[in-house]
């Protein structure tokens, strides 16, 4: 074997761009973007793909068209720059927020587009216009997770309308962001294996807390703490209700074929009873009345000589559960990173050791990795156009 | 939250088959399979596709044809049990080997057809075929690293004829079988990213005996005892050159843009030149001559309170390198679990902590299952067939 180090400083060195030729740029897949909800993840999504956009077309994959973007309460379509663009110098010009028009305008008039609706929004309301959208031929892409976790119904008819018209509906970003879960357990599923437990950690919040709560200082003080660094939510009960991660485990249990509704997942909130109503300075003050259960809760993991970790766990019987656990020294959870998200799935196949995906599972930009990503993979499914 | 368990006992239940309703299986995509090398990994593949068949043809997502199995010698075509089956009674008839015609059959003759043809061989014949089978449209998956880590002439002819076709050519089970290791990768640098390094344990037997290397008991006695578990080649210096390692590694670089090939590799043997040339039975018969070299290995790296791994690494350069690494006890390759894989990359995004998958990354069925699901993501690309 060669170890030359010099030789391997110099070489090897990038592929030339004639490695994989461009396919003739007169044959190329076209896709139609519009993106709803230009927030922290829909602001890194459109650098993605403003980025990729010329390498994509000049590798001959995919030539990106961005139609339109959609705010909370105005929208700008690209047809406007182009009317208007003599007066106002391509300036944008934004219009009312009107989602049905916005859909319409990506889709295409008369000749409709291989069409992609991304919804960056965390809002009920735009997820009540995806299995229009599908019935109409427009893909959608999401991390919005009030699609999977929300009404059973909503989701069925998201399912059907997709399964019906063959456009595809795409959400990996919905469960550790840009970490392959949603796909990976697709797959397991699809190939025919038979999932026998998915067990995971999907708030880095709580991961960092109990990481961090050694019994070496309050839990409240670990929690001011998170809070001060905006490892938290504004208000911290957010996460610690564990209603987030309850959440992505129906996502998953609805990928396994369960028929799970957020109601269904037997949630232990880690907020005391008495502090679940109080406004948020309240409730900040009073944070203290967290450590007395909290240091419970570790003595009694730590006479079992385990580690206490916040899991959440769908079974064979499609039974959930989000709460506290203890987990022996051994186990992969243990020694995860702070932060981390961690997944993993037991199946008849990944039966002795499962299956596990760990790293980073928030963020604006891992968000939005994923999101591009399903957006590549839809585009893979498009025909050539001339 | 609803933690009645009885409830959660009976509920929920699996979906209907109405949740997702079929297509009109007047529209279903079809794909005509070829299988080459019906050995443990392409029996088990069989198997799963034969299970698979009848639940997605009735989802309306695929309908797969099996048109022939070739083996080392012989091979059997579908045609020869339509026209003989008066005859034979349906028993297969086997024919002399010939690739060309059995990629001409699977292809379809008149009117060609989304085809697939699966190498599960060991085979540099097999693979000198690819380029020419993807140029005439041909899609080829396989497990076989021998095209991904062979004469870099070779795959660039195989990436230009795939990309010149449309063709696909995928080998995600090439790394890691099962494990989503190069679409994650792929995933990456697709959406921008741009990885600072990969690191991975690639070889289970490797990974055991270094985990159970503790020197309570000298390494040829670990060696010994893996090999009688069947966990090591027949030849367990097979495993300790390295050298699979390293085709896996070169893989990942190729897939990150490096024109790396298996000598740009700086690759460290665990076997004692000494040993290398022996006879087997006069190699097993001195593998206690690896026990002083392993065990002061081992004390170094407990000198610098760390844990001996054995690490495939390639850095942002694209330097690449196979050895037993010391690596900090907190590494997250120290708490990996008997005879599993890792692969972590680094990358600009995933900076602080990389992005992991971990699992059992060998064996028949969950090779199988990496190949289907390769099939699978080509299927999803295919168009509607009436």
């Amino acid at each position: 074997m060669n170890t030359c180090a010099p030789q391997l400083l110099d070489y090897p060195k990038p592929l030339p761009s004639a490695f994989v030729p461009a396919a003739p740029v007169t044959r190329c897949r076209e896709l139609a973007v519009g993106v709803i909800g230009p927030g922290r993840v829909g602001s890194a999504l459109l650098d993605q793909l403003r980025a990729a956009q010329p390498r994509l077309e000049r590798e001959g994959r995919l030539r990106l068209r961005l139609c339109g973007v959609v705010a909370s309460k105005r929208m700008w379509l690209d047809c406007d720059d182009a009317e208007l663009n003599g007066r106002h110098g391509g300036a944008q010009v934004w219009r009312p927020n009107d989602l049905d028009a916005f859909a319409a305008h990506v889709r295409g008039g008369t000749a409709p587009r291989d069409a992609l609706l991304i919804d960056c929004s965390a809002s009920d309301a735009v997820v009540s216009h995806y299995a229009r959208w599908l019935a109409a031929g427009l893909h959608v892409v999401t991390p919005n997770k009030l699609a999977g976790s929300g009404a059973l119904e909503r989701w069925q008819a998201i399912r059907r309308a997709s399964a019906a018209s063959g456009a595809r509906f795409r959400y990996e970003a919905t469960v550790c962001a840009g970490l392959p879960v949603v796909q990976t357990l697709r797959d397991l599923l699809d190939t025919g294996d038979e999932l026998v437990a998915a067990e995971g950690m999907f708030s880095g919040t709580l991961a960092w807390l109990c990481n961090r709560h050694d019994g070496s200082q309050p839990f409240s003080a670990l929690l001011r703490e998170a809070h001060a660094l905006g490892y938290t939510e504004p208000d911290p009960r957010d996460d610690l209700s564990g209603m987030d991660v309850a959440r992505k485990l129906v996502i998953l249990a609805r990928e396994a074929g369960w028929a799970l509704s957020l109601d269904d997942v037997a949630v232990e909130s880690l907020v005391p009873e008495a502090l679940a109503d109080l406004p948020r300075e309240a409730f900040m003050d009073r944070l203290g009345e967290l450590d007395a259960p909290m240091a419970a809760r570790l003595a009694e993991a730590r006479t079992d000589g385990g580690v206490l970790r916040h899991v959440a766990h769908l079974d064979a019987h499609g039974r959930a559960s989000v709460r506290l656990a203890v987990l022996p020294a051994g186990h992969a959870f243990a020694h995860s990173r702070l932060t981390d998200n961690v997944v993993q799935f037991t199946t008849r196949r990944y039966c002795d050791n499962p299956l596990l995906v760990q790293g980073p599972g928030a963020g604006p930009e891992v968000t939005a990795a994923g999101i591009f990503a399903d957006l590549l993979r839809i585009a893979e499914s498009l025909e050539l156009r001339a």
